[in-house]
Formats: structure tokens, C-alpha cells, sequence
């Protein structure tokens, strides 16, 4: 008897497992039904599609071949049966059957299944607020959702948009709002950062910044109240409790919740993040019911605890793995570090691992060193900074994560991807020192950032520095009590001396030797340099002369100005 | 007593080890001795010194802050004393001494250390070929030699020259002698293809391709018999067993010896390769002598064995290493994969582990996998094609290798770094299908290049895919008994049809499920598409359909054509 497979979606991962399965077991009876016309598509495509870098729909549902993957190619190529516009109502797991309904002819029937698969993706989430339900509010869900705001777009009816929530999916948004459309958009986060998931304050507000250098507005620490609307039904405004802002579309990009309620409903077990649970071969509690992506939660391979990570690269990973399984294979997917990247117009953004805040609340003695070095080597044309932030544990001095931005993306990229891998393997600061990644001029230094990271981080954890990070040395320099000694050339440190005045000192690191006694030394000394290299530096070089009481303002002047733009003109 | 360090070399290991020792031990009597007067330099930066992307010496001498690193940056930043012009003659073990001389006034004199450091470097290697020693022939050994090189060149005295060696130095100095001189060029290599040390002939001979199409002559297999001189010992040219070149300057890239020799002669243990042998902590067979960089081997961390990566990243991630010990800490270096990265002209080249036949050499059971792929969403604008290899061993799935080549030099090694750094783990192929790498449009595709190299190597494993690698796919063509079936667009195919006649199917990959009945089932057919996907999945197709004989062409035309330009035209 050839096995039967029912899989429930057909976006990313479900088509995936359905193909695999296929290649394996020739003889299954394969199908896949979903709600949607539209199927197997690069939903993170969206805000390219939105923005105009990808001119239609169909790019973002075709094989690289410009070959469209609809019902059709999958009965043709794959041998596989989806029914679109088909949704699955309820599972009998007894009777091992699914009850499905055509959403064209309200037919109801039962598909029998050996195994089934649930790929049954998120929903964007929409708070509660009032008018959540205007016309021209919108989630980033589908193609057809994509569709109607780019022809809202294009019709020229959108001078103002508020993206409410700034996660990646809000600032892609955003960015696609702007740059191609010219439309004036604020995104409006109830944190006091952007992408507060994934990045620590530091790292987030460079990002914050460098999207309204690029006209987004961005408004933290903001709570939306009300969305209002004209005699028509039509968005008018947002109200916020930092005040209104008019405008003629909101986007809402505040996370996902699972699609889970037939599972529920079935009785399969959920997890606390209310995705359903799988194990290392993606089965839930049900053995012969299977789940990946968005709907189902997966294990932190830092924390060891369960995570919602709903990520393309995951589902179209884990699909593979449910199609080997459900075919009889025995393949594995242990779990995630949540690894990330997101472009934010010019600037490359990606983490893994923890930010320091989320290794602090899983129990962890975290601390975080940051490096600000060229992303290559630093006599090679070309070269660009790049911001770097690593957590490690105290006790153990295990790796928990890495978060970097640089405006060479793939760089950037790269950086955070080499130490993702690792994080399974529970790496040591030792491994981050050495980590063995490629080395010449055009593309690296001989002792990479990521390799630089790791030191900096051992220097903090073994007491040769002492550093303030960028968002503490802002505050700080409000307080006149404070004292900084900026080690730059005089061009550059005068120009902050003409607005801190006699509490910001100005002695360059070449003049130090000679020129040291002149220092105070009853004050402590908050040591200042352009990327927080000659300040460590200077600092050695001050403790060694009996200064004891010395701190190192980690990034530097160039870290500062992205968090503070003009910090050094009157 | 304060302790003292005696570090021979000052390059890049020497002057690393001797600061990090300092910051971990105030006390400490710390001297460094070279025989040459420029000190602490980027060696690797000498081809872009030559090019002139770097106009001058002192950057590649310099620290970030433009800060010139000669014995007085030393002196007063580092408390580190540095002998130039100082060569170490002998070491007495027993009494733990070294003797030097001065290279200015000849006097000689002891140090006594209680920790030793060779960081003594290496030696290009020249063959004693007839006319080794004329004028106009170089190594690339130091700073001195590069500006005697882009003396002569500037001085407009050099229109042709030889470069012997397509290593990465061989390559890098081909380049910049053609790039910015527009000097006529050749690279003379003696083995089958360039880069043979650290790729395959398939990506090798695409390196090769891009190289020609930027002015440089390639010729490998090629061996070099004699330099010919003028009447005032000047380069005139260089006979090689496959003719004569006409030149003006000869640049030796065929290696470099390891330093040894005041080692060996104090009974210091050298391995297979020549090198110092250390244990992890970088000790000598003497535990009070430490050795790194490239005087020293090092361990392979893939097949166990020792192996020589004379390599600038390695040698200032040792540097700290022995910096640590000798101050009485406990780091350790556990060995190498032998990651590597090079920039030649406009294509991004990089590999990490064994190449295959390497793999096969020490012992593996190895198969290799090569998959072309976009390097980003294939459906964001601006994506390229990547070119990647995997090396895996066929009883344990280990990874073993992976080499990469593509125009967007920091993509191709994001993907090679990110399999590197997992190696010594001892990753198998499912890891590589999983590896948690970022995922966003503008910088990778949800299932990234690098897992879909994993998954091709699988397929092969698993037997659901036959391929024939692209080098040998070339010398099939021309066996009138092969037969090939393109399923490329008819547009495209016909192309080829008209080269290759009846041998050579036109019928596409969408026209398949019709027609597929026309094929001839007495013949082997070698499928062929753009890539190596599309007749993947073909092939897929036609074994469903009972065929039987069937062959996939990894990599494709994209490939094909880089091996061979001008493949399709008549």
C-alpha cells in the first residue's frame, strides 16, 4: 500500500517536505492543501516586492528558472497534489483523517493520512487597539495583502504610513515605504530600541539612527493608543502616547503568533511561546503528525529551553528534514541559535545567540565587550568600520551571542555567521580568539574583528579593561561630575572640549608619555579615543603609572556620533 | 627576579607575542631581535604595496592611527626593547642564551632568557635554475625586495615579466603588475592548474580563465628550465619546457622554507615539512623554547597530521597565544584547517580543509559535491553566481572541504569561513544542511548556498544523483560517443546542437513531460542545464520514467563556460 502524506500549507515548508518525500518514497500519495491561490512564494521577498525591487508577484513564486510553482508544476514535476483555496478543519487522529473544505464550493471531504504535516505558518499579530479594523491598516502576511498596499501605493493614495512595531518585517517596510516611494513614514516601537529581540540598545540605536539619516521617522519607547479614521473608514492618523501623526496607512509589524488551532484542537502539545511542540526529528506529540516553521516552536541551543524563531531559512531547512522523515528517513534538526540578518538601507544588521539582557534573564553572569575595527585590513582601500558587540558567561566564558553592523553587509554577514555555527559547540572566548576564518587584505585583517572581539572580551573578563558602553557613556556626559580624557589628535578632541569645556581633556596618545603627569589624579578618568583602541591602550599605558581608578568608553567617537549625530558641534 | 623574554623575529608573530606579554607581566625584560630594520609590517599587503592601492611603505607599517611601529613605538608604548639590524647566531640551551651580532657593527653579544620565541619566519624558496641569481630576479620576502620591484617598474624599465608559481603570492603579484602597470605577464605553473595547494582543478581553472580575461598569460603544466640574462646580467627572458618568454623581471611564488636553521642546530625537533614542531600550548621539544608562525608546522585538524600553512592570520592569532605562555598563562593553539581567502582581479576565491584529491591522499573515502547557486535571493536584484565545492568522506559523512569562487569576494568567503570554523568539529553532511547561516534577500537565499551544498552532496551519497564534475565533462565532449541531453531553453541549447550535432538533445526541462518518450533509451545520456539544477531535476524525472543511464553535468553551462570561453561558439 503506498504511504499517504498530508501536508497542511503550502508556503515554504510544506512544498519543501512534499518534494523530498517525493524524491524518497516514489509511491506515496502526496498531498497538500491550502487556503491561498498563491503558493509556494518567498514571503520575505514582500518588502522588496512592496519597494519596487521586484517588480511582480510571480518573481517572488518562481523557480530560479522563472518557471511559476503552481498546483500544476507540482502535479507535473513533482507528482505531488495541492488543492488551493482548501482548508483543513479538523484532524480525527484516531481515524488517522483530516477534514478539508473548498473554500470555491464549501465542499467538504476527508483526506486519509499514514503521516501528516503541519506547515501552517503565523498570523501577523494585531493589537486590539481601536480601529485596528479601518480600511488601509494592514499585516505583511501574503502576496494578496503585498498586492493591495502596492497598488494603494501606486495609486497615489499614501503621503504618510506608520509602521507600528520595529522589528525586521517593520523596518523592511519602512524602508521599502521611503526609498522607492518617497512616502513619509514613522515606525512607532513600544521599546526603548528597534529589532529589541534581537539587539541590545547599543547596536539598535546605530541602526535607529542611520534610518532617520534615511527620512524614516522612528519613535521608541512609544505606545499606540488608537487608530483613527475618516467619515469613510479610512485611516486618518495614529494616536500614540507621545502624541498624533497623521497618515493614510499603518502597517503593523508586532510579531506572529502560530497558526495552531486545529492542532490545539486535536489535542497536540504546544509550548509556551503557543507553537506546537516537536522533538529533534520535527514530530509532535502525536508521532505520526510531524510540524515545522512558523508554527511550531523550536529548542534554543544556548539557553537549551524552547524558542519561537519564525524564520524563512528555518522552515525551508526544517522541511527537508520532515520530508526525509515522513518517507521513512531518520534525519535531525537539534534546534536554532536564532541567527539573523536583515539590510536597513545602507547597513548590513546580524546577530545570533542572545543579546546580553536575554542571557542576564536565562541566568547567565553575561557580559558584553564591544570592538569598532575596519572590516578589512585597515591599509586596503575600502575599508569600513564595523560596530561588533560579543556576550559571553563569566563563570564559563562561553559564547552566548554576537551582534555586528557595518555598511558592507555581506561582511558583516559573514562576521556573525562564522561565530553562529559555532554556538551549538558551546565555544569559549579562547575559540573566538582563534577562530580560524580567512585571511587577505581585501577582506579581512590578519586578526579579524571577529577574532579582535573575543580578545576584547577576555581583556574585560581578566580586568585589563574596564570599559562604558556607548548608551552608559551618552548619559554620562551629562553629568558634570564626570571626567573624560580624550586621546585623539587635538583637531578632533578640541571640538568636544568647546562644549564640555574643562571636564573633557585633551591629550593625544602620542603625547602621553611625555606629557602623563600633567593628568589629575584624583578624579577618575573616563579615557576616550575613536574606536576605543587607543583608549584601552592608554589606559594600560596610565595604570602602569600608577593611575588606578580608569575607565575605557568602549566604540569610541565613532560609535558615539551614530548614537548621537552632532555629538561634537555646539 | 623579573623574567626574561628573548623573541627572534619581528615581523608579525614577534612583536604580537612580545606586547601581549608585556600587558600580562609588568616586570617582565622583554627583547626582540631582527635582522632587518623595518619592523612589525602587514608582509601580506606587499602585492597591493606593489599595485599601488598603497602608495607607501609606512602603512603597511603602520598601526591604524597611522602611528609608525619602529623600535621607539615600542620602546615607550610597549616597554618592549627591539634589536634591529640583529641577527641571532646561536643558542645555548643549557645555559639559556642566545648570541647575536650586530648586523651594523658586527659586535657580538649574549641574552639570556629564561623563555625563548622563534619567530623566525620563513624563506621563499628559489630553484636553482640556471640564471636564478641574474638581476631583475625577485622573491616577495620583505619590504625591501617590493620597493625595489615597484622601483624598477616605475623607473618604466619592466614591460614583460614571469611570475613562477600560481600560488595565491603569485597571483596576487600578477595582478598588480597588470592591473595598474599594464605590465605583459605571465604566470608559469608547474602543476596541472594554479592554486594547487588549496583547490581542485575545476574551480582552479575558472580562477585561471579570469586571470586570462584580465591580461594575465597562464600557462600551467609548465615547467621553468632556465633564466636567460643580457650582457650586464640582466633578465632577458625565461625558457620553460612549453617555449620561451621574453621578460624583464622574474618573481619567484613556489613556496617558502621555514626558518630553522640556529633551531635545528641547538637539536630543536623539525617535522615532515621542515618546520619547528610545537605542541598546543607552542612549546618546542625544549618547553622553555616556543615557536609559531611560519617557522613552524602546525597540527592539521582534519586528518591529524602536521602540516605547513605559512599564513599572516595564523601567525598573529599564535602570537598571542605564545604572548600568554611566556608570561606564565596557559592558551592554547589547537591547530589549523587552513582557511584561505584571495582576491583575484574581480572574483572572490576561498577554501577551507582538504581538496578532494588531498582528501583521497590521506586516506578518506572522498566524494565532492559542486553546486552553483545565486549567492543571494534569486530574486533580488543584483545577486551573482556562486561556485562551490564540498568535500565529504563517503563511510562517516564528514565534511572534509569546501572551496568557493564568486564576484562578490566577501559572500564567497562568509560561506567558506562559516563550514571553516564548524571543521575541526567534525561536522557530517546533515550539519551543513542545517548550518544556521543568516537569512535575508539582499544577502542569501532561504536555503543558502552553503546548505544546498550540503544537500547536493547527500544526493550523490544517498545515489538519487550521478554527476560528472565540469573538467571532465570538457574531455567528454569530445568523445564522439557521448551523448547529451540539454534541457536548457531551445534558444540556448541549439547553440551547442549546432557545435556538437546529433549528439547533443535539445529538448527543455517544460517540454519534458510531453516529449520525454522521444529520447533514445540504448544510450547513456548526459544531462545539462544552466547550473547542474535543472538537469538534477530532469534526471530525477527520467529515472521515474525508467531510464536507467543517466548522468548529471555538476555545474552546468555557467560553469562549462568559465573552463572553456567560447564553449557555444562556432
Amino acid at each position: 500500500m503506498p504511504k499517504k502524506i498530508v501536508i497542511i500549507g503550502a508556503v515554504a515548508l510544506g512544498p519543501k517536505a512534499a518534494c523530498r518525500a517525493r524524491r524518497l518514497d516514489p509511491e506515496a500519495e502526496i498531498t497538500v492543501v491550502d487556503r491561498d491561490s498563491i503558493i509556494s512564494y518567498g514571503g520575505c521577498g514582500i518588502p522588496y516586492y512592496v519597494s519596487g525591487d521586484i517588480a511582480e508577484v510571480k518573481e517572488l513564486c518562481s523557480t530560479v528558472y522563472h518557471a511559476v510553482r503552481d498546483p500544476e508544476f507540482f502535479r507535473q514535476y513533482k507528482r505531488v497534489n495541492v488543492l488551493t483555496r482548501t482548508e483543513a478543519i479538523s484532524i480525527d487522529r484516531k481515524a488517522k483523517t483530516v477534514l478539508i473544505k473548498s473554500l470555491e464550493t464549501g465542499k467538504e471531504s476527508e483526506l486519509e493520512y499514514d503521516s501528516l504535516v503541519f506547515a501552517t505558518g503565523s498570523t501577523p499579530f494585531v493589537p486590539p487597539v481601536p480601529g485596528h479594523d479601518l480600511q488601509g491598516v494592514f499585516t505583511v502576511s501574503n502576496l494578496h495583502k503585498a498586492t493591495l498596499i502596492k497598488d494603494k501605493i501606486a495609486a497615489g493614495e499614501i503621503d504618510n504610513a506608520v509602521v507600528v512595531g520595529g522589528g525586521a518585517i517593520g523596518l523592511e517596510m519602512a524602508e521599502a515605504l521611503t526609498a522607492l516611494w518617497g512616502i513619509k513614514t514613522t515606525v512607532v516601537e513600544m521599546c526603548d530600541h528597534v529589532l529589541p529581540q534581537a539587539f541590545g540598545p547599543g547596536l539598535a540605536r546605530m541602526v535607529e539612527n542611520h534610518l532617520r539619516e534615511n527620512d524614516v521617522d522612528v519613535m521608541s519607547s512609544t505606545r499606540l493608543l488608537e487608530i483613527s479614521g475618516d467619515a469613510d473608514g479610512r485611516v486618518a492618523g495614529v494616536k500614540t502616547d507621545k502624541g498624533e501623526i497623521p497618515c493614510q496607512l499603518v502597517i503593523f509589524g508586532v510579531g506572529a503568533r502560530p497558526n495552531t488551532q486545529i492542532g490545539q484542537e486535536a489535542g497536540l502539545a504546544v509550548g509556551p511561546w503557543g507553537g506546537l511542540l516537536v522533538d529533534a526529528r520535527m514530530r509532535t506529540s502525536d508521532p505520526s503528525i510531524y510540524a515545522g516553521g512558523d508554527c511550531c516552536e523550536v529548542r534554543n541551543l544556548i539557553t537549551g529551553g524552547s524558542s519561537y524563531l519564525p524564520l524563512g531559512s528555518l522552515a525551508n531547512r526544517q522541511g527537508r528534514v520532515i520530508g526525509t522523515n515522513v518517507a521513512g528517513g531518520n534525519e535531525r534538526f537539534e534546534g536554532a541559535v536564532g541567527t539573523f540578518c536583515l539590510k536597513a538601507f545602507e547597513l548590513g544588521v546580524a546577530k545570533a545567540g542572545l543579546t546580553l539582557k536575554q542571557a542576564r534573564d536565562a541566568g547567565f553572569d553575561a557580559e558584553e565587550g564591544m570592538v569598532v575595527m575596519a572590516d578589512r585590513a585597515h591599509f586596503f582601500p575600502g575599508n569600513e568600520l564595523m560596530f561588533m558587540s560579543l556576550i559571553a558567561d563569566r563563570k564559563t566564558r562561553r559564547v552566548l551571542g554576537i551582534e555586528a553592523v557595518g555598511p558592507q553587509g555581506d561582511a558583516v554577514k559573514a562576521r556573525v555567521d562564522a561565530v553562529a555555527v559555532l554556538l551549538p559547540h558551546k565555544p569559549d572566548l579562547d575559540d573566538i580568539s582563534n577562530l580560524e576564518v580567512g585571511y587577505a587584505p581585501p577582506y579581512a585583517s590578519a586578526m579579524d574583528i571577529v577574532n579582535a572581539a573575543g580578545n576584547a572580551l577576555k581583556n574585560i573578563m581578566d580586568g585589563f579593561s574596564d570599559p562604558i558602553d556607548p548608551v552608559t557613556f551618552l548619559e554620562m556626559l551629562e553629568d558634570e561630575n564626570n571626567v573624560f580624557l580624550d586621546v585623539r589628535a587635538e583637531k578632533v578632541s578640541r571640538k568636544m572640549q568647546a562644549i564640555y569645556g574643562d571636564r573633557w581633556i585633551c591629550l593625544p596618545q602620542d603625547d602621553l608619555p611625555a606629557r602623563w603627569e600633567e593628568l589629575p589624579r584624583d578624579k577618575r578618568l573616563h579615557v576616550f579615543c575613536n574606536t576605543g583602541l587607543r583608549s584601552y591602550e592608554s589606559q594600560l599605558f596610565l595604570r602602569e603609572k600608577g593611575f588606578t581608578d580608569l575607565k575605557n568608553i568602549a566604540g569610541g567617537y565613532a560609535t558615539a556620533r551614530l548614537l548621537k549625530p552632532g555629538i561634537d558641534e555646539k
